[in-house]
C-alpha cells in the first residue's frame, strides 16, 4: 500500500460488452487515463469471444501497466443462463487481470453506487454523471466504461481509506 | 479434418477441480495419454483460482501440443451462485484454450453419456467404467478426470463422425 501514482483498471465484465477504465490515483486525487468497451460478435462461438475479452485485457494491461484492478461483484439473481454468460466472461476477464499478477478487488455493486454517487440504490444515469464529476477528462461512451471508471473510483478511494487506517 | 494422429483435450471445468484428459485419435482408434484434476485452494482468492486454472491448462497444451480441445456444455438448473462460480471456472478455461488457437467444440453432457456408455441418463460410475474400457491404459484418478476424458472420447467419436460424412 503507498501514496504513490497508481493506475487502477476497472473492469466491467460481459460477454458482449466488457467496460474497462484506467485512472490514475495519488493521494486522495484522481485523474482519468482512459477508458473504453470489448465489444463480441454474438455470431462467434463462446470460445471465440472469450479469447477476445482476455486478449483485449491483456493488451491493455501490456500496454499501460496498471498497478491494481478492480471488478464488481456480480448479481446473481437472473436468469440461469445470464448467469452462466456473464460467469463466463467475468471468469475469462479475471484470469486476463491475475496471470499479469494484477491483484484484483472485487466490490458490491452497492457499495459502488454509495461510493461513486452517495447513495447505494442510485441509478446507472447517476453513475455516469457522476463519473463525469469526479473525472471530468473522462468520454465514457457506453454504460460499461462508465460502470468500470466506477468500480476503479470505489477501489481507489477504499485503499487510500484503508491505507490512512493502516497509518 | 483429417484423419492422421489428432490429439485431443477435454475439460471439465470446476471452481474447485478441473478434470482434464489427454486422447489420441487415429481413425476411430483412441488411445490413451494421459489425465489429471487442477485442484485450487478455496482460502485463496477467486482471481487466484482462476489464474491456477488457466495457468495449468496453458502448461498441458504447451507440454502436449492438443490439436483440438472438447468442453461439456453446463447445467444451468443448480442453485445461482454454483452457476455463477461454474460460468467463473469455464471462462477462465476456455480462454486459456481458445487463446492458444484450440478448436473448442461444446458437447451436452446426454450426447457424452450417449456417446461413452450408450444410454443418456447413465451414472457417473457407469461413464467412469466405460472410459477405462475405451481406454485400458487410463488411470482417471477422480470422477472429473475420467468426465474429461468422456468428452474427449465424446469429441473423437463425432468428429471423424462428421468427417466421414462429409467424405
Amino acid at each position: 500500500m503507498t501514496f504513490g501514482a497508481i493506475r487502477i483498471l476497472g473492469v466491467d465484465p460481459g460477454l458482449r460488452n466488457t467496460g474497462w477504465g484506467l485512472i490514475e490515483s495519488v493521494g486522495s486525487r484522481l485523474s482519468f487515463l482512459s477508458c473504453g468497451s470489448i465489444r463480441t460478435d454474438a455470431k462467434e462461438s463462446l470460445a471465440e469471444r472469450l479469447a477476445v475479452i482476455h486478449c483485449a485485457l491483456t493488451d491493455l494491461i501490456i500496454a499501460n501497466g496498471p498497478h491494481e484492478a478492480a471488478v464488481e461483484e456480480t448479481f446473481v439473481n437472473r436468469d440461469p443462463q445470464s448467469t452462466l454468460k456473464l460467469g463466463q466472461a467475468r471468469g475469462a476477464a479475471i484470469a486476463a487481470l491475475a496471470i499479469r499478477d494484477l491483484p484484483v478487488s472485487e466490490y458490491a455493486a452497492n457499495l459502488v453506487k454509495k461510493t461513486v454517487v452517495g447513495v447505494g440504490h442510485a441509478e446507472k444515469t447517476q453513475v455516469a454523471m457522476m463519473v463525469k464529476m469526479l473525472l471530468p477528462a473522462s468520454d465514457a461512451a457506453s454504460p460499461d466504461a462508465a460502470d468500470a471508471l466506477a468500480v476503479a473510483i470505489c477501489h481507489a478511494q477504499h485503499r487510500t481509506a484503508r491505507a490512512r487506517g493502516a497509518a
